[in-house]
This record gives structure tokens, C-alpha cells and sequence, in this order.
């Protein structure tokens, strides 16, 4: 019966460095915030990507959080998003006083249609936050476009799309993260690069860094008065507690010093899967990860696309049936309990479409090449 | 040089266990939150202590905002707090738009002057936020009177009160945390059970205790979900990533097995810091800390009030000198940058007072009697 041992939809990887790291911060006696792991990890994300500056966070979440706090979103102010998204997408805006417009993904992608943004933006929209879903990138070009020209801001929601880059037209690589003002990072225990719970929020425009900061720090200018460049801190600004104990940065060091390895890992996993499957999904119609040629791929997510929910439902249960964990994803945010009354009517028809026929298939650094056969044999024989 | 080892103004205690459970956490594969280690130190919080319910969120700041959601805060709402406080007391509810009203301290005491309290009520109060300062308690049945007269929500802030207890007017001893319909404490490095960053929601009033666990998983009914209550889940409301890692719990847990034994030699500590500097202090007029007969004593701080700030300077000078770290502590909110422009201009003197005159000695686990013998030495000899 080993070819009925389960294969579940995530395995967290652990390099091997992670526990001993997180005995140096715990031997170190420094545990709370913004030690020597977190200005490490912060550097090695600068340098990395581009990003202006870097703070690490509890979550995405609180990323984003302190994102709709920088832009100063106020109540009534519209923020222009996918429907197509995590919870936390919104909520971050919501709690700030903002009302989402949801934009319809587009039919070959999850991610946010950006040919349909321009008629969404009203004298009130305060911001757009592209979701780069499965971590392939947005067209960040037509949206910083947009941004320029109705003098909007640009939140990425990068939470899946570490080590990503976008191809701009004029040929040029950059990482996912570094185009727009602000742009929010999620090390959650799925990511390719995790810390059990994190995130990390990139500050690109250089005139929300030095609130960045307060804000991290609970509104108050510590940090600075560490560095001697106050004598004294204090209450200065609005502010949470937002940034992680080195406990969580110290083993998110271990993550990065080996994100090369795992990002090489994933990518084979990914390509295994796509030429495993590719004839068979054009044969059954079945839709496969779109890669536009603006974006590379991080390999963050395997997924397939299901002519409907039947057919969908019945893979789950096929593979579960052979103890192969697939999952699908997000629910329409327009469509939920919480918002349906409060959208403006729209419908969404492709955010719909993903919500129903999309699953994504198991997608871990351990991951093994000939369980991946059996997971492709697995789907094959179900249609 | 023996005599000059510098003596630190805190030390975080580790157990010896903690290593070993993150490396359990870690090797389980379960790191993200909500696992086996948050809910076991959940059980252990509100077995020992008649909470409600608990949940562990990633800091006190985070579990005063939680509180601030639950008591549905709105604009122009005020709250009323001490002014001698951190500043996410305030914070969490200034996020949700609310006024707040600083109230001053007792003479004898850093916590709130509960006798103050009831004119700064009016028809748009919402909260009390009573702050048990250094762990002692606030009169809690004056305030829980008050609450329920003017129908008031009270809110605990404990960052500092683990394990403490109140003797109300019955002689009834009750946990610190237990009485407020919320109450919030802190895991931070420098309290007396730590994991780094950290904190817990004690949720007392059960009309909060469903929607609290939707909060905390931002918004959305997940636990509900996997206990099987509904049969899928979604976005049902506001919220955020309110929840620690399973590294930051199952380091919590370790602590939490030990913690007589941290409160036990902490006491010890601060009944030496009292036995040896009694006299003294009455002799030269400086106050020490005050422990009503409502309130027991954990043991978090012990701290001195000295006539004035030159006189108070000059013996953490002297200490510094001498190789000790004393720090003194909060600044009045009330008169800081962030707030002293919408605060109502009313005279705060003790709080004044205090953020001038309180000093701060080091307390922590390891803290040795030779040092403590070392750090009254020095005391004496400066004034």
C-alpha cells in the first residue's frame, strides 16, 4: 500500500539551519523585535530585490495594514483591488474607513484584469492594489500608467510573489515588490520562503520611509533615537506593534540563506507538472498556469483550471480518494457575507469562474518526482 | 573588576525547555498559528486564571486593538486611560478613532486615580482602560461600579499583571484580567513570562467570545469551520492576522510550565530590593512602591520615586557609573508631540510627577543577591 501513502497539499521545508539560528536569538537573550536577524534579513531583501527599504512584519497582513495607514486612506476613500483575493487584501483598507471597488480578474489569469481598472477609478479612488496571483506578475506598465495619470497609489500585494520579477517595456527585470509605492510580503507557513507567520512590507517611495518606521514601532520614534538621531523618543504618530520577535526572523535567515536552492526545487516541481500535463489539459480542455511574457515564474503554485464546479469537486474527491490533498482557493470577496451587500452590483464573472473550477495541486520543496507521477496519473484518470 | 561586571536592566529566563519545544514545533510542520502549543497555552491561561476565553495574539498591542474591534469603537467615541502608560494603550483605540480622555494617577501609585474617573465621564464615553502599572491592581470594583452605572465597557490592560490578583470588597481573590469584560496582557521580553514579542486577549464577556475568534482569524469563521459549526467558510467580517506562529506559542509554553517558579524568585528579588532599602528610603523621603491591600504582588517591577528629575538623573548616573542599568519609564501621553494638541489641556501632576521622578531598578530571574546587595550599595551612597 505505499502508493496510498498521503501527499498532503503543503510541507512546510525546514533547511535544517532554522533551529539553530533560532538557539543563537534565544541564547543571545534578545528576543523581541528588531534584533541582529531582523536587520539581517532586511538587508539581504534590500540588496536582493531593490526594494527601497524593507521592515518585517508579523504578517502580510499587518503589511498591508501599515500600508493603508502610510497612504493615509481615510473613510470613503476607494481602493481598487481584485475579487479574486485573500481576506486580508481588503480588510486592510476596510479598517482604515476605505470602500473596495473589486475589479474582475482576467479570463486567462486569476489576477486582476487590468484593462478593466481605468473605468473603476473615481474622484475618490485613493489606490490600486494589484494581487500577483500565484506570484505571476500583474502588467505593473498599464498600472503604474494609471497611477501616474490619476495620481493613485500603488500597493502591491506581493504575499506569493517572492523572488518574482516583472519584464517592463523596455526589457528590463524587476522584482515584484519594487515597482509600486508600497508593496506587502507573506512568509506564512505555505510560502516558498516561510517563518510560521510573517510577512514583510517594501517601502519604495522614499517619502514614506521615515514613517514606515514610526509606524513599525508603535508610533514612536525609537528608532531613530537609537541611531542618535533624536535625544529623546517618544509618542510622535499613530502605530502598532508590527514587527516580528527574532524568534520568527532568526528562522526566516535560515529561509533566505537557502532561497536559491528551494526556488531551483520548486521551479523543477512546477515544470514537472506542466509537461505532465499539458497535452492532457488541451485535449480535455482543462486550463493550465498562464505565464504572460511579462512575467517570470516563482513557482509559487501549481493549479488547474476545471471546465465547472462539478467537474472540479470531482478531482478533489478523486485525489482525495487516493490520499492526494488538493485544495481550491479563494471564494469571490464580492460575493461574501460580509461584502455582498456593500459591492456596488457588479458582476464578476471570471473572479466567479476561478472561485469555482480552480484547484491547486500539492506544491512542496520535498515533494518527490515520482509522487508527482502519481499525482498526474491520479488527474488524468479522473476525466 | 570583579565588583564593575555590568548588571543589565533586564535579562530575558529561559527555562531550558523552550529550545525544545520550538524544535518540536518545528519538526511537527506545524508552524503557522492556532496549532497544538497555542491552544495548550490558552487551556493553561484560563484554567489557572478564570478567563473567559483566551486567545494568543502577537502582541499586547494587538490584543488592545482586538479590543477595540470588539467594543466596536467609532469615531469621536472616548475612552478614558491613564496618561502614565505605553503608548498603544491609546494607540489601539486612537486607530478606531476615538478621543481620548487622560485621566491622572493616584499620588501613593503610577496606576489611574479611580476616584478621578467619574467626572471625566460623559455621554460619549465608551471604555475605561485601567492600567495595572507594575502589575498592581487597580481598584477594580470602583471601576467595574462604574462601568456598570454608566454602561461602560472596561478593558484591562495587564501587559504587566500576569499572575496577579485583586481582593475585591468580598475578599474574593480574583486573577488580574478576569474582572474587565477584555483585558490584555503582554509576552514581550521584558515582562515576567515572555516568548520574544507576544501577547493574549483574555475575553471575560461572552457576547465577544464568537466574534473575537473571527476577528483573529481575520475576518473570516475558519475556526468555527474546522470544528465542524459550518459547513464552509468565508469572509463574515473585519479582522486581521491577530494570531502568533507556533514558534512564538510553543516558546510561551515552556514558560508558562514554569512559571511559579519565575514568579517565586522574582518575589524573592523584589522583597530583597524592599527589605534592604526600606529605611533608607523613609529616611530620605523617597518613595517605593505601594501595594494596596486590594492587590497582591507579582513581582514584575520594582521601582523608586525620587523628589525630582535632577535628583532622579543623577542616580541613574551614579548607577550607570557604577555599571547598572535603571531606566526611568513613561513619558504622560498627554503632553507628548503626538497628543498633546488634541488633549483637553486639564493639569495631569502625578502623572507629570511620575514620568519626572520614577526610576526603574534591574529585575530579572537571574539576578543574583550579591548583585542586588551591590545595586542598594550604590543607591544609598548617592544621596
Amino acid at each position: 500500500m505505499k502508493d496510498k501513502k498521503e501527499i498532503p497539499f503543503n510541507k512546510p521545508y525546514l533547511t535544517g539551519k532554522e533551529v539553530h539560528y533560532l538557539y543563537d536569538s534565544v541564547s543571545s537573550g534578545k528576543l523581541s523585535g528588531n534584533g541582529k536577524y531582523t536587520k539581517k534579513c532586511q538587508n539581504f531583501l534590500v540588496n536582493s530585490y531593490g526594494f527601497g527599504k524593507c521592515l518585517l512584519t508579523t504578517s502580510c497582513t499587518d503589511a498591508l495594514e501599515m500600508a493603508a495607514l502610510l497612504i493615509d486612506i481615510q473613510p470613503g476613500d476607494e481602493v481598487i483591488m481584485p475579487s479574486y483575493t485573500f481576506v486580508s487584501t481588503a480588510n486592510a483598507f476596510i479598517l482604515r474607513g476605505a470602500k473596495i471597488v473589486f475589479a474582475d480578474s482576467r479570463k486567462d489569469h486569476p489576477g486582476m484584469d487590468e484593462a478593466s481598472i481605468e473605468k473603476l477609478i473615481t474622484a475618490k479612488t485613493k489606490a490600486i492594489v494589484p494581487v500577483h496571483y500565484a506570484g505571476v506578475a500583474c502588467d505593473m506598465d498599464v498600472i503604474m500608467d494609471l497611477a501616474d495619470q490619476y495620481n493613485l497609489f500603488v500597493i502591491e500585494d506581493a504575499a506569493q510573489a517572492i523572488d518574482n520579477y516583472y519584464i517592463d517595456r523596455t526589457g528590463n527585470k524587476r522584482a515584484l515588490g519594487s515597482i509600486g509605492h508600497l508593496a506587502a510580503f507573506s512568509f506564512h507557513e505555505t510560502k516558498n520562503i516561510i517563518s510560521g507567520e510573517g510577512g514583510m512590507l517594501a517601502i519604495n517611495d522614499a517619502q514614506f520611509q521615515e514613517r514606515a518606521e514610526i509606524i513599525w514601532e508603535k508610533g514612536t520614534n525609537r528608532s531613530s533615537f537609537f541611531r542618535g538621531e533624536v535625544d529623546k523618543y517618544g509618542w510622535v504618530d499613530i502605530g502598532s506593534s508590527f514587527l516580528p520577535s527574532e524568534l520568527i526572523s532568526s528562522f526566516l535567515w535560515a529561509q533566505l540563506e537557502n532561497l536559491k536552492e528551494i526556488q531551483q526545487r520548486r521551479t523543477e516541481i512546477w515544470n514537472l507538472y506542466f509537461q505532465g500535463l499539458e497535452t492532457w489539459a488541451h485535449d480535455n480542455n482543462i486550463g493550465l498556469p498562464v505565464i504572460p511574457s511579462y512575467s517570470t515564474n516563482n513557482a509559487h503554485m501549481f493549479y488547474l483550471v476545471f471546465e465547472n464546479i462539478e467537474q472540479r469537486d470531482s478531482v478533489i474527491k478523486k485525489l482525495k480518494k487516493n490520499n492526494i490533498l488538493a485544495v481550491f482557493h479563494y471564494l469571490s470577496l464580492h460575493k461574501s457575507e460580509f461584502y455582498k451587500d456593500k459591492h456596488d452590483g457588479r458582476e464578476l464573472i471570471e473572479s466567479d469562474s476561478f472561485s469555482d473550477c480552480l484547484v491547486r495541486l500539492p506544491m512542496f520543496f520535498e515533494l518527490e518526482d515520482s509522487q508527482i507521477e502519481r499525482i498526474i496519473k491520479v488527474i488524468k484518470s479522473s476525466i
